[in-house]
């Protein structure tokens, strides 16, 4: 079975490239001073992780395609046929100021249908993982499904400043919440909203390498991907995206966002 | 020498609260399902954690006294003498939701300057300290001083939503910042700055027991901790708290905050 291939070989280039991404910051510990030479060996890491995917997948899979953040992939606006969906760093700004908080993130799609996701947060050493139909795992742990009947009021949510500013309507549900959380990686907080430390992450401009592995395993574990307005995200088209969990998500899209 | 004794037993003690916490938070997983539970669970953990707090101190230390969250101490307004500053688990919401990201935190003063602080992330395993004029460490490792000269619009900021209401020109501040993160618990959000994860926190309420510990290991790596008008924090009293890199909190002050 070809997604078996792809999953046994995406997990091993995922460990060699957290181990990479690990030694690089350490590197950064030891040696790197100066806040440009921080940026720019991020910048390095990031297309270097991207490349060895590039290199490993025309070798192993030449059918498939890459879409990735780094352009090392093609320009792709359909799903035909297998495509590796990569943010080789996703939360670049956390990996320059904080070495941590950040993720590299793998969605496997087949005609279209996300199949396997992966979102490794390689400093926090927690391996997310889903096969569609198969449920979610975080470290080989099976992740829960969500509660269904969450309500906003005890309800903590992820929502960016840019789209406080593009939803309006949002500074009103931060009030109505528990509280509001902010971590600065799209992919940790879809991950957020999937193991249920948070209810609803809203982001204002997502691209295709953000929520490419995301939508696969929050969905596996029931939460709710959406627009912000509630229709389908197609995820080859940058924009907006609201996940969370079913009670709190219709209760968003019917009190604030319709 | 007194403070070392403190010292040794405030380890010990510290160890012994982080295990019993950890403890707890297996059986929210394996027996607990209910909300209502998990809250009393949490009240529970937090007042026995102080409870045993109160205890040890009251045979080793009868002289000493404890200003805690849970009211197992004295009402305090000087800081005569050893006192004890705790808050056994800081970030309530993100231990009952979350399951991680919450400290014990404990302030050491004598005659009313802070001599050892202690922020123990039980789950993320990170334990901060720092004596005064000894630096600060965690888990043993020297923390840097912090870089005197950054500046906001290379910053990270974390400034929490009762802030903004309060203080309108936060918005402004953001806006010109390099991003918003948004942990939920003051003492991590205090070891953020402290170990240059963000440049800046500010809060508009916190407790004597938030910020306790707090001040102490984040004035060692040369933080700056004031009010959000630049007046000294006093910290039997509650109130808003500032706390930044010294480069941020002086652009802070001079462009936003007079």
């Amino acid at each position: 079975m070809v997604l078996e291939k792809i999953d046994q070989l995406a997990r091993e280039w995922l460990e060699e490239a957290g181990n990479r991404i690990f030694m690089a910051l350490e590197q950064v510990n030891i040696e790197v001073e100066a806040k440009a030479d921080r940026n720019d060996l991020v910048t390095n890491m990031d297309r270097a992780t991207e490349r060895y995917f590039a290199e490993k997948i025309a070798t192993h899979f030449p059918e498939h395609r890459l879409l990735g953040e780094e352009g090392y992939g093609e320009e792709i606006t359909s799903l035909e046929g297998v495509v590796w969906v990569l943010d080789p760093i996703d939360g670049t700004v956390n990996f320059v100021e904080q070495k941590r908080n950040f993720a590299i993130s793998l969605g496997i799609y087949q005609e279209g249908i996300g199949e396997l996701g992966y979102i490794y947060d390689v400093v926090g050493g927690e391996f997310y993982f889903a096969k569609r139909g198969e449920g979610a795992f975080v470290n080989d742990e099976p992740i829960p499904m969500l509660a269904k009947e969450n309500k906003l009021e005890n309800a903590l949510v992820i929502i960016n400043t840019a789209a406080m500013h593009k939803f309006p309507q949002t500074l009103a549900a931060i009030k109505a919440a528990r509280g509001l959380r902010l971590y600065g990686a799209a992919t940790l907080e879809y991950m957020a909203v999937a193991t249920g430390r948070a209810d609803a992450y809203i982001s204002a401009n997502l691209s295709p390498w953000d929520i490419g592995a995301g939508k696969i395993i929050a969905e596996e574990v029931g939460a709710i991907v959406t627009r912000v307005d509630g229709s389908e995200m197609v995820i080859t088209e940058k924009g907006d995206s609201f996940v969370a969990s079913p009670g709190v998500h219709a209760e968003l899209l019917r009190d604030y966002f319709r």
